[in-house]
């Protein structure tokens, strides 16, 4: 295991205390519980935003702290929910008359966890509202899961709520709009190498090195299949015509689309993702109206990529367009 | 070789195609010979800021074209030079009276293009000045080599000399600029794995499960040495170390301070990192000003990390916080 830590142990602590420290412009970390919130809270007449959820998929959800976006979030241990009380202390921190609204990745242990801590505040008489986000096309939906994972979508919802609280919607308004979010948009990923959690010491899953896993986790769980390696324009095709058969997404839409990276993966292949994922919409006269390209939702050091598309309209593209200052997005200010 | 690519010989030219596609609004690529400009260029009434090299350094150069930053940037192949006729088309579809910086890594080719393209210009009767970085403190400098490798400091030379393109300054001003800040800052690199060229097909060197190289250049050049593997503390420590000594910085010194990824080590390593960077500076009583942490200069796939350190004042912090929109850097606008 080939990796910048020192202590398996205190690998989330210290990224977090490496993270206050760069950015304590824009937020600061409490640290018994563990919580990240912005510099500034709790922020006076807005819907509080808070998300979290395992940690080694930074940035997401800590570096998207920030103006604009989060005003907290909870990071759990790698690969592991945060806990309700860590959940419930950060609520408070940020609570206003407002409410708060929890963005939840639609994993058994996070739902179980953000739910307790949602009737815990609601039993201390806090308003919180629960939306989660299920969008990846890799998982079937029907009796025998727990429904899909919670993918890149977090990332389009984090910043469009956040955007939405920041202009003043009241929380079923921006409750509303996590599901139009999470209705609208579809995301696939998949994998070249498997990732190493950092206290097991050794990788999560093993794969040839002809190999690749289509419809990956983000945590290395199993995607659909196993294949021989393609070509870039090969995967991306693969990824993308699920995505779009999916919602599915039709001619003359607009979409904001995503292409990330897993953690281990240069950015220059991501741009060679996104040229055949423009080529392919531009076939299914689909406008990609904005694009982010780069590592937003990781899985430790894994190398991959996944593709997240958003169906969108003016509603959701002016929200998208609005400020935000937090560490991994930030413009319009 | 597992990479997100199709063919190894097109890795540039569509990695380009998709920056094009991903950035429309901010810069465009112009295809025989290739280079990239803004969307907007030529831009009137301001220096023109240009730079390039070797493709595989990404976002560096291509990922920096836009309003506050770079006019143009020519980028080779994978870790090759671009060509002195690629320069000078790029020089003159951004010319304009004010003249036209290149800003040049220190590499034999680099050096040699650039400066066989500058003479070029001069004899179209064009005026183009030519600043080189060389900021690597890994490498001796002595009469046995070619000088100190431009490594991080390129990053900074690039966003600032950018902005004070930007807000009018001539052009030996603004290469003054250039010289200020490559005198005033040090760099130093190490992997953890190594990196495949893609026509190569294999590793560019050897490294055991339990060794490191410290010292290591952009391309895969030897480091100073191959070391056992060691702690993330004691890492940044053999990095920073070197970098505080050769300036030297001083106590009361403030610095722009940057923890770069290589390109396939996670951003949360990088935190713990920067964790150990600020303690280590604390001690030594010097301020961090401003922080960039990300993957901003990297080596393909390569796992590791480099830190570079710009001493600074009111003048470079004035033009660090001007406003940049590019694909890799954003902010202010």
């Amino acid at each position: 295991m080939k990796k910048l830590i020192n202590d398996p142990a205190s690998v989330v602590l210290e990224k977090l205390q490496g993270l206050a420290l760069a950015h304590a412009d824009l937020l600061k970390v409490h640290f018994d519980p563990v919580f990240v919130v912005r510099a500034a809270a709790p922020v006076m007449d807005k819907v509080g935003i808070l998300s979290g959820g395992g940690s080694g998929h930074e940035p997401l959800h800590c570096g998207f702290v920030g103006v604009g976006m989060l005003d907290a979030a909870c990071p759990g241990a790698i690969f592991t929910s945060p806990t309700p009380d860590q959940i419930l202390e950060a609520t408070k921190s940020i609570y206003h008359d407002a409410g708060v609204l929890y963005l939840v990745k639609n994993y058994t242990g996070d739902v179980l966890n953000f739910e307790m801590a949602a009737e815990l505040a609601a039993e201390e008489g806090l308003t919180v509202a629960v939306e989660l986000i299920d969008d990846d096309v890799s998982v079937e939906k029907g009796p025998a899961t727990a429904g899909r994972r919670g993918v890149g979508t977090t990332v389009f919802a984090e910043k469009i709520c956040g955007a939405a609280a920041e202009a003043g919607l009241n929380l079923p308004a921006v409750a509303a709009l996590c599901r139009k979010v999470n209705g609208w948009s579809r995301s696939m990923g998949m994998a070249l190498t498997s990732c190493t959690v950092p206290h097991v010491g050794k990788p999560t899953f093993e794969l040839g090195a002809g190999e690749m896993e289509m419809g990956i986790g983000i945590h290395g769980e199993p995607g659909r299949r196993r294949v021989p390696l393609a070509m870039a324009d090969e995967i991306t095709e693969m990824l993308t015509l699920p995505i779009l058969n999916d919602l599915p997404f039709k001619p003359g839409d607009a979409v904001i689309a995503m292409v990330n990276g897993m953690g281990g993966t240069p950015l220059g292949e991501l741009y060679i993702v996104y040229r055949k994922l423009a080529e392919i919409l531009h076939k299914h006269d689909i406008t990609i109206a904005r694009t982010l390209v780069g590592n937003y939702i990781t899985a430790l050091e894994m190398a991959g990529t996944s593709i997240t598309l958003l169906k969108t309209d003016a509603e959701l593209l002016k929200l998208w367009d609005a400020p935000v200052k937090t560490p991994a997005l930030h413009w319009g200010m």
